[in-house]
């Protein structure tokens, strides 16, 4: 993966390139704080040009990097996705949809290899608590989430046609165009609207609609545009016949998880922490989809909702995972040196890098998850969030990114949300979603006693009376917790818990010590969210490679364990015995579950070898000549083409036990003789022409690869 | 499963009722036929009359049957259901809503091997093509394909509320009510009453809204109810951000396959016969969701589309299944003797009684799958649709019908949908949709050779030109379908093809003999559709069972293959010896995939065993005292409750090979010694309290089950 012909010169770019690019972090993030803070215009102004310059020289140094980069050939892999029919438009001779794309046969298998690994990787490796819960969501629920008021882009409409327009896209490209036909305006000029362009994902709309105004930015029709306003992402619907109850299909699959905690936890026996995991579909009405399958609109995601107590995140298997090594970009990286840092993640939460144990586990845990399906370790990084990013109730973000051909994607987000997931819901619902620990000795703690007036606090409750005892009562459980609420009543004859206004009147206390046995608290939510579709596009991008000298052979590498076939079976000839042989080994591998796909087509071996390496098929049996003589067959492995032969019988013991990890093409190629063959377009193999005694045997030794005459039988 | 204690009074009454049944089937099929014909309403009334005596009689018979079969415990098993998640309904803490539920823990698991099974039994074993397409979905799709037009059920308005209901319901409901109040009605009168309730949801709207106020039906707000229109079931949305691209959400998943047969005839290299698949959700916007999880408004279904020559409808495997003996409900049996035939489908199919091999071959592999994760074969049978049930271009359609507490249900449609489908496709997408079959052996056939004047076709017919020529085309591959276009040209100067008008201009032709090598044509369709929900819940029901003496102990019968968790390990007592080969045990179970709980409570052991039990874990292996002093460990069968003693190391395979098929239970208790052990409350194997020596064996033979002293060590 490495490459190890890379020129001195490249990696001295590549460092400058990297202290530039942390010097723009840096610079954007001070850019977020003044306006933050408020400071001047001027004063954010100098900022942004500072900034702007940055990002010119950048442009440069990278330009030239990438001229030298091995080029990844996206129309030949486009094609082969298309034509191998991995994926393709939905409902395409209906004219198609944009952000809407089917799984072909090889993509569903790949997806349901990784799918099932998923499975097994966490949720059954740990015990999670798995559900399946609906799509269709109501309203309140989402309003609940903060989803209906905030899941928005900012959008336009052309005001004569109806058509829509995400603004800030908008924005970018009307300064684009007046660049591009004004390539003699002066450099200061240029740095000013430079400077516009970068913000215009972070404009209110008002001053959305003044640039739009200010640059000029007219219809399709010709009108102007309508006033900017904020556009769910989410796909609104209305449930049951009346009409009136609204629905959304669900943009994440989490809050099915939340809403559900109490019974989850009842399932758990109460004991903490404890996991739930979703695997499902999510939708997101994207404003104008692009990127092919990095951003669409219905895509299958993967989350695991760890609710841990927030006083101890520790993680009892982290040992386990301690040593594992990963690449982290650190916030203070992006913003300091803008390198990544390989290190232990055990010295990771040591150093407090990363935030929490539990935290640290799940990212260990994602990294072994990736490269168990196959993807490539040289292109994952885990990148934290800048404090300007993270949402305020999150303690720690950090997003697996992987590389593509469209850049760095985030692809598994690892977040330490707190309590506000469950918070939300407990307070909409009026439903306390709190958790018990046990001590394992009995804890003296300072506590407050109370003593409730429960007519005084119904007059004013009613209902949500419970509510306010409860969090009453949660707060003296510790007089630390209490104390300032006593201080207030006393003071002034009230105070404010979780929003209620409590008087005097409605509750007594008394500071005392108790033996405490258990603590009730509302669990934090640590949560790692994988987009299974921009995984899965990841993978293939990752898996895809031509051989040496050959463009027009295509392969995919699919490992054994992912590939969604796992072995092709074909005759040399179409005889009738060949043909029987191919159905009998094909039958066998089928009984024991091995997808296997048979080839009896005319095509010349070599080019049947190259249909099986485009979908990825890791081993191809070939049934010859000798086959016929003496039940011996040849397997080939995809990637080193090279074969070995063996008794025919023996075949789907060997594939079973490469699928399932108990043996490696390496023992493989020690066990069986190596047979030489050439992979010309019409070259069958050696054995099938040639007479026996002229056979070459290339055998595989520890000191190397020898090739001899084949042995007398 | 067999009642072997029926007594023959009771068999007697079963057949009295099924041929009361049988004449019930016939006359109902009568009066729709009279209606169909247009007969006069004397006549139908008549019909009618006799058709609910037969029903009156009937339900006599059917209130005594009932009342002698074995319970159904409802409550114990929804209360199970609840408690121990496997459903629960959405949203619960927001309030919930009507026909929406989440599956929990052991039913993922139990669905995740479903759905394993289901991909391995038909699509890997058949090389079909799955996909996986989205559940969006534009209107134009949809109306293609007839359900924005004809998806509907029949409903009215609250004119005050907006409220709405099913009106054939709502006419049912009020002739229940006036039938209670006034129980002493003449009989005649009563039987009119029940006539028109009977025909509820066949009347049009028209008569609908005269029968609501003819029965004075109001709406809960006083006023009338609104005319009845027609309301459709798919859920609505907008596609982009427009608002104006009508989508909605797929009432099942079909389309998505039919939309796609150019791309898969393709990746199936052009052969035929192909089948393609799909698993995914499918939505239905329920007036009125009940039936738990029966009738719901979001669903997982499996979906094959088998696309075959509509001339030549024989499957390749059907040998394989010919002998497989299903019950079957005919057509004639149903309007005739009213009792189900077991019977080969291999003499189905030879006698005609199921259409073709195809169809047959399908029903076959269908039954195979449900024996194969358990479901009671004895509460399977395949109902074939009445000639009246049929959609007008189905060939033939059986449904397998799965008996549960609420009846027969029909779970998964067979049906011979011809080309209907890729047709209506075709025509809007003006896409030939057609396939090519490679003849053995040329034949010699009349053909019309044609010549098209391409500019008189254009002039008229300009960008469909195509499509005109082509239906020309395949008529011309057999003279006898071409003749009488040719006459009607010669006649009448034009003729009409594919709904397009030909003249004489724009073709001649020459009627001659071909040797021809290959058939165009638009394949038919044969549909396996299995309601995975459906199916899920009645496993559920056919797994759950009482122990016989204490209804305290339910338990879940799950075959290992499909059960969510395969095994539990138990501790006898919490010391950290005893915990610590739990844990080595249920790792290296684990380590080979098996799902395991481990159940280190302080729970009595029979009562961590009845735990077990109810979600239906089908081995519980004990570490007790003498494993610590000679590391072997107990076994127990779920449904037997038999214990082997073996080395703890010979455990993980034991269950690996019992759960892939390679081993039963009767074989483990061949090879290794059978313990004696009381499930009492309190407890505890013998082999835990008795001292060696005293450990009474019970060893199974092929002569019984005899117990003697345990063997010196």
């Amino acid at each position: 993966m490495t490459e190890t012909t890379e020129s001195l010169d490249l990696s001295k770019l590549q460092d400058e390139l990297d202290a530039i690019n942390a010097q723009i972090t840096k610079q954007g993030s001070t850019v977020r704080q003044l306006k933050k803070d408020g400071a001047s215009v001027d004063v954010i102004d100098e900022a942004v040009k500072a900034l702007q310059a940055l990002k010119i020289n950048a442009a440069g140094l990278a330009e030239k990097l990438l001229g030298s980069e091995p080029e990844f050939d996206r129309k030949a892999f486009d094609d082969l996705l298309i034509r191998k029919m991995f994926v393709v438009p939905s409902f395409e001779i209906h004219g198609g949809v944009k952000g809407l794309f089917d799984l072909g046969p090889p993509a569903c298998g790949l997806k349901a290899a990784m799918i099932d690994l998923w499975r097994k990787h966490f949720v059954l490796a740990e015990n999670m608590l798995e559900m399946e819960c609906t799509c269709l969501t109501p309203e309140v629920v989402l309003k609940t989430s903060g989803h209906v008021d905030r899941f928005t882009d900012l959008m336009v409409r052309d005001t004569q046609t109806g058509e829509c327009f995400r603004a800030d896209k908008l924005l970018e490209d009307a300064i684009d165009d007046l660049l591009e036909k004004n390539p003699t305006m002066p450099l200061e000029t240029r740095e000013e609207h430079l400077r516009v362009q970068r913000q215009a994902d972070a404009y209110s709309p008002e001053e959305l609609d003044k640039l739009l105004l200010q640059y000029d930015c007219k219809a399709p029709s010709g009108e102007p545009y309508s006033s900017s306003f904020p556009f769910n992402l989410m796909f609104r619907t209305s449930i049951g016949p009346e009409g009136t109850a609204v629905g959304y299909l669900r943009p994440e699959t989490a809050q099915g998880l939340f809403v559900n905690f109490r019974r989850l936890l009842d399932m758990n026996a109460q004991k903490m922490p404890f996991a739930a995991a979703q695997i499902g579909l999510g939708f997101r009405n994207e404003i104008a989809p692009r990127s092919g399958l990095l951003r669409v609109r219905e895509f299958c995601m993967g989350e695991i909702e760890h609710f841990v107590d927030p006083n101890d995140k520790s993680h009892p298997n982290f040992p386990s995972v301690a040593d594992k090594e990963l690449v982290l970009f650190g916030r203070d990286d992006q913003l300091g040196s803008g390198k990544t840092k390989t290190i232990k993640i055990g010295e990771a939460v040591k150093a407090g890098l990363v935030n929490n144990e539990t935290l640290g586990y799940f990212m260990a845990r994602t990294q072994l998850y990736m490269e168990k399906i196959g993807m490539d370790p040289a292109r994952l990084r885990f990148r934290q969030h800048l404090a300007t990013e993270m949402a305020h109730y999150a303690a720690d973000c950090w997003d697996l990114e992987i590389k593509s051909s469209y850049g760095w994607v985030e692809c598994v987000g690892h977040a330490d949300r707190a309590c506000y997931d469950l918070d939300v819901h407990a307070k909409a619902t009026k439903t306390p979603m709190v958790a018990t620990m046990k001590y394992d000795t009995p804890k003296e703690m300072d506590v407050a006693k109370l003593k409730f007036d429960r007519k005084a606090m119904g007059m004013v409750y009613k209902k949500d009376a419970r509510m306010v005892s409860s969090a009453l009562e949660a707060l003296a459980e510790d007089w630390k917790d209490f104390e300032p609420i006593a201080t207030a009543l006393e003071a002034e004859g009230k105070a404010t818990v979780d929003g209620y206004e409590v008087t005097k009147d409605m509750v007594t206390w008394e500071k005392t010590t108790k033996k405490v046995h258990e603590v009730k608290f509302t669990p934090s939510v640590i949560e790692p969210s994988f987009g299974m579709g921009r995984i899965l596009y990841s993978l293939l991008e990752h898996s895809f490679y031509q051989r040496d000298m050959d463009e027009q052979r295509n392969v995919m590498r699919f490992n054994a364990r992912v590939a969604p076939q796992k072995c092709a079976v074909l005759p040399i000839s179409s005889s009738t015995e060949c043909n029987s042989v191919v159905d009998e080994i094909a039958s066998s591998l089928m009984d024991i579950d091995m997808a296997t796909r048979v080839d009896k087509s005319s095509a010349a071996l070599g080019r049947r070898y190259a249909r099986a390496d485009e979908i990825g098929v890791p081993f191809a049996v070939t049934v010859d000549f000798d086959t016929l003589r003496d039940d011996s067959v040849t397997i080939r492995e995809r990637d080193s083409m090279i074969q070995v032969r063996l008794p025919k019988k023996e075949v789907p013991n060997v594939i079973y036990d490469i699928v399932h990890g108990r043996l490696t093409w390496d023992d493989v190629t020690k066990k069986y003789p190596v047979v030489q063959v050439d992979e010309g377009e019409g070259a069958s193999t050696q054995a099938a022409s040639a007479p026996p005694g002229a056979k070459t045997v290339v055998e595989a030794t520890s000191r190397g690869r020898f090739s001899r005459p084949a042995p007398a039988k």
